[in-house]
């Protein structure tokens, strides 16, 4: 069963603003949920049908509703809702600057679609890429279309909303980025844009920060400024762009190869 | 000016099989247009708001109608209607199979989303891949929405639409897949899956077919036993799998990258 004012309620969170002052966000279908479920994430409420099936849904802290098809019709977001749907909170996590140290990470500059950003999010985690940084100008991580593009990797990645300059400002009083010892600890902010260096020649490092640009206009130039190299995808054939998600499906590839041992 | 009669027949090109019956399909936006104004394909008829601007336009042979923001709108398929909406024939190209030998192509299995299929259409144009193979089961690549993925690559690539089985049978007749004299004309057939060989470390050629399968299924059994390889990415952090098209930008850049001479 589920009321009128919880249907009302989980409908609201389809706004970021309400999504923002509540802390809440809302995840749908059995994969997804199963992997939250399985994650450091603090579910505050679950709907399920009967077909329902999770090993670790008994002896939770969370409220447990049962609901039929109708009623999961009713609040899903989904044009094929998928036995559950539940509300999370959204995580807070700190930033340490000293722990981004030794590790890749992405900022996404203004990336505007909600399947681009899904899709990153998703491929970070393939690519064990723990920590994403998003500008302001992002869309929001915690839309629900973001959410299932994600297919359950939201449940694992650190999302952060920043400002750009600033924070890049910040990494890089923080971390080294000129060498201090044999190239060790050095800290190397990369950009991708259609006209930096190829890709596959470059020295790519084990740590430091991706700089992924906006859809039509790339990354902002006080970004771009911000970086100690400019990489590109070198092209074989006609097209003027790759999509943003397929570039950093390859980027991320590319690092992650280079750097095996 | 549009006539209702215009209107009616533009709108029902969103569904496939009216597309098939006419043998058109709809492109919008000025970049989009632009791209096909520049390529092979023949435009019947040109719908432009007074802004669109082109070069190209003048003197073709087709019709040409300029029209208002709200007639725009009411044939757009877009959110945000963008100057120029146009109907194309969609192009019949023949399988000529001595023209693959030397070059790669993908195929693929049952891709569901338009949105996947447009952009693994607009990859292979950015690695100069220019057949694409599809399964019957296939989203229809001259869906409005796979068109406007594909950012304009529909225009250059060619897309082929074939029975999977017998099409790889075919391929396999026709091409040599076994070595004749210093490796030299062998085609080679792979599959993406997730438990392959990791691509990083195969040998991969510069011609050849790359299988790609549906979004959760994969690859069907009866096609990945015509495939000569079975090769995957390996996987660096927690996710289950890559979207479909992340995977094809990886795997084609690996391929081109190792072929660079």
């Amino acid at each position: 069963m589920i009321t009128n004012n919880q249907i009302k309620f989980i409908r609201s969170l389809e706004q970021k603003k309400i999504r923002i002052d509540q802390g809440l966000f809302i995840a749908e279908g059995k994969k997804i949920v199963n992997e939250i479920l399985n994650s450091s994430l603090k579910i505050r409420s679950l709907f399920a049908t009967r077909d329902f099936n999770s090993l670790t849904i008994k002896g939770s802290e969370f409220e447990n509703y049962e609901i039929d098809e109708k009623e999961l019709e009713r609040i899903s977001f989904l044009s094929a809702p998928n036995e559950v749907l539940c509300v999370v909170e959204i995580p807070n996590h700190e930033i340490v600057f000293s722990e981004l140290k030794q590790k890749l990470s992405l900022f996404l500059d203004n990336i505007k679609d909600p399947g681009n950003l899904g899709n990153i999010i998703r491929i970070a985690d393939w690519f064990g890429i723990e920590n994403i940084f998003c500008s302001m100008q992002c869309v929001d991580a915690y839309n629900p279309k973001v959410v299932q593009a994600t297919m359950g990797s939201i449940a694992r990645i650190k999302i952060f909303y920043v400002g750009g300059e600033h924070f890049i400002g910040e990494l890089k009083k923080a971390l080294p980025s000129t060498p201090l010892q044999k190239e060790k600890g050095v800290y190397k902010i990369f950009a991708s844009t259609l006209k930096g260096k190829n890709i596959y020649n470059e020295t790519l490092s084990k740590n430091g920060l991706i700089i992924l640009g906006n859809e039509s206009e790339g990354i902002s130039e006080n970004l771009i400024r911000l970086a100690s190299e400019r990489i590109s995808i070198p092209p074989f054939g006609m097209a003027e762009s790759l999509n943003v998600s397929a570039s950093a499906a390859v980027i991320c590839s590319e690092f992650r190869r280079r750097n095996l041992t």
